[in-house]
């Protein structure tokens, strides 16, 4: 087999084999395919495009370049959980609890931030203590011992789909369904995961900016879950406004644990509803949507997912009197009020602008060696539609620089657009595909 | 300027600026471009196209990445003749003497063969004695001293399309029809061509295999002419069967020489005037076609090309005893004459596979390393239409080991069909575009 002649072949539409592509992966991993033919192909198929078999052929592929997470001791379905990123998205600090609470095991290895979106491993780890990086041994103990775990990744999941992300990265070809899907899902594969719910973001502050674009990836993924045998369910939620109030690493773990204890923003509420009725389903606790729902705030109220965060935290070496007293999380040096000059209602907040800004004050990387400041970030005190006064708080900034303050403060006031009529809302959730 | 942005401009179909095209050229030629964006970039040109601006901007950088010959102390009109590949191709041989004779200056530096087509080089270094590497200034010298001289490409020029070239054989990008012709059209402007007659070879032993493609290639080197001032004529000739009878080194510079002394195959005789009519007309010397096709023959009839010929031979250091008694040339150890088992008519002489068995007697290069056998090649005793009798000889194969030469004839008598029917004879040249 040669790479030229696939090349070739994908250069003229044509579909690649299986074979085909698991030699391109595999020679690709070891080093044996230069960089420049892989690139060529890449390019040939952002532009080409790939049937959901190749798709599929790849993101098996690439699933198995490197170690795979075996969770078959655990005896249980694996649901996995995986949002596509988004601003102030804080779900998995609740829906994981939650579940784990009502009984789904969670085995979940999340990401760091980058860029504009966060991550939730840098928001567990602004928790003094909680260990992040623990052996796979424990990893599988902690799940079987309180049923959930919540780590880094630290194993060499899928290494072919880092060097072509890289490469894609470099040669402008990130953003293509076939490739994003691929992605995505190898990754999942990888982790263990044998049944997904994915949170497919849409708008601003997503990597689908449209619901068209959206809805192509969320059914290439169902179809490769389909072909690999991986049952996958996608629920597509906006990402136009940040996610509940508050953007910034400790700042969105206390907004978590007030959720839990019960002080839940709306459209937060109604992502992790959603997201956690679909997980209930596909782990064979629940078949009826209504009735997991129901039985997800009730865990709620009782306290039961609250104990269980506490728990897991507790598990992980973290210190939970941080979380029984949130007062006592480091407070950023500066946590200064942006005001409104005009009564109206909000018309926009630009979560890709305020996910920037927030990465600017400290909370976010702009590559992969940056740290991270746990404490600072930007705290919403209004959601789009809602009306506003003049001379009313519309955003805390939570600073540990002046310069970076007043330069966020300043572009912070044009992300927050006021209008001076009513504001029809926006739906949360957009749209379920299965 | 930044590459990845060129990158996705030509992905998204757009067109490149003057700018970015210099840019991408001048920093890939020093190194500075790696080699993967370079691949991402060709792909997105391969299959989103270029304009006719941006082929003749890529035409011009590639020309000007190296050194440019200058011709301007020469004082006169340099039309350059360039073909774009075929098999038995001597027509470079023939018509620059011929046209020398009749006061067209003749400046050629010309390239050596690679896979199944011949190079002038090759064919002329076959003559003992000739000198195809010589001073730039002796070129020039040569040329206001005779008329003509005839050298290989010594310069560095277009390196630019050369490493291009490289990567795009690597990539499966070489049939493109926009970067075949500024492949040409950069060397043919670097080597100091002001007027441009092209052989567009189409046909089986030709890069285009048909008239329509090898009418676009026609027709973006013209509009490349037009806009980077080198007024261009293409004259379109068939090349499903080998040009002329004979296909090797030595043997072809004796069809040549036989052709200036007046014994001229009718194919040959076609593409030798035609081109000839041209490039008087575009040095300056005949505005009327027929007439200039007179002049030709004429020249042909008085020996005074013949007579250049040896000027010319003479001149770069060639043993001209070798031209005026061509037995001399040296014979290949055997000369097996193949026969024909049934009457009827030759129906297909496949020129690229006639290409590829002289090629495997050793007349041809696969790599650029390998060396070549003079004496070997195939002469063929047909053209295609011609009636033929049962045991009459086909063609004579010139081989120096007897392994090559079983192989050779085994297979060639697969690549000469004969049909029981009558067939029509092709036209030779195909269409004339300028």
């Amino acid at each position: 087999m040669r790479m030229i002649d696939i090349i070739e072949r994908k250069r003229e539409k044509q579909e690649l084999t299986k074979e085909e592509i698991e030699f391109f992966i595999s020679e690709y991993t070891k080093g044996n395919i230069k960089d420049y033919q892989a690139a060529a192909l890449v390019m040939a198929i952002f532009l080409n495009g790939m049937t959901n078999q190749e798709t599929t052929n790849l993101t098996l592929a690439m699933a198995h370049s490197g170690e795979i997470l075996d969770l078959s001791t655990l005896e249980e379905i694996i649901v996995d959980k995986h949002s596509t990123g988004g601003v102030g998205d804080k779900v998995s600090l609740i829906l994981l609890p939650l579940v784990s609470s009502l009984g789904v095991p969670v085995a979940k290895m999340s990401g760091r931030g980058l860029g504009f979106t966060g991550g939730t491993i840098d928001k567990l780890e602004s928790i003094p203590g909680y260990q992040t990086t623990i052996e796979m041994e424990q990893f599988v103990k902690n799940v079987k011992q309180i049923g959930i775990s919540m780590i880094s990744q630290t194993l060499n999941l899928a290494p072919a789909d880092k060097k072509l992300y890289a490469l894609r990265d470099s040669i402008s070809c990130v953003e293509s369904i076939p490739l994003i899907a691929s992605s995505i899902m190898s990754k999942k594969i990888a982790s263990g995961a044998q049944k997904i719910v994915l949170d497919v973001t849409v708008g601003r502050g997503a990597f689908m900016k449209n619901k068209e674009d959206a809805e192509k990836l969320a059914n290439t993924m169902i179809q490769i879950g389909k072909l690999a045998k991986r049952e996958t369910i996608c629920v597509l939620t906006n990402m136009n406004e940040p996610l509940g109030y508050a953007v910034g690493n400790s700042l969105e773990v206390m907004e978590a644990v007030n959720f839990l204890r019960g002080d839940m923003p709306e459209d937060l509420k109604q992502v992790v509803l959603e997201l956690g009725c679909y997980m209930m389903q596909l782990a064979g606790i629940g078949k009826d949507l209504v009735e997991n729902k129901n039985k997800l705030l009730e865990n709620i109220k009782n306290g039961k997912a609250y104990d269980k965060l506490l728990e897991l935290i507790k598990n992980q070496g973290g210190d939970i009197r941080y979380i029984e007293n949130l007062d006592k999380f480091p407070k950023a040096r500066y946590i200064e009020p942006l005001y409104n000059d005009k009564n109206g209602y909000i018309q926009e907040i630009d979560s890709k602008e305020i996910g920037k800004l927030a990465s600017i004050l400290g909370a976010g990387r702009e590559k992969k060696e940056d740290t991270i400041d746990s404490s600072v970030g930007i705290v919403l005190t209004k959601k789009v539609a809602d009306k506003v006064e003049e001379k009313e708080v519309l955003a805390y900034i939570h600073a540990n620089h002046e310069k970076v303050l007043s330069e966020v403060k300043r572009k912070l006031k044009d992300r927050i657009q006021v209008s001076q009529h009513k504001i029809e809302k926006e739906k949360t959730i957009l749209e379920v595909i299965q």
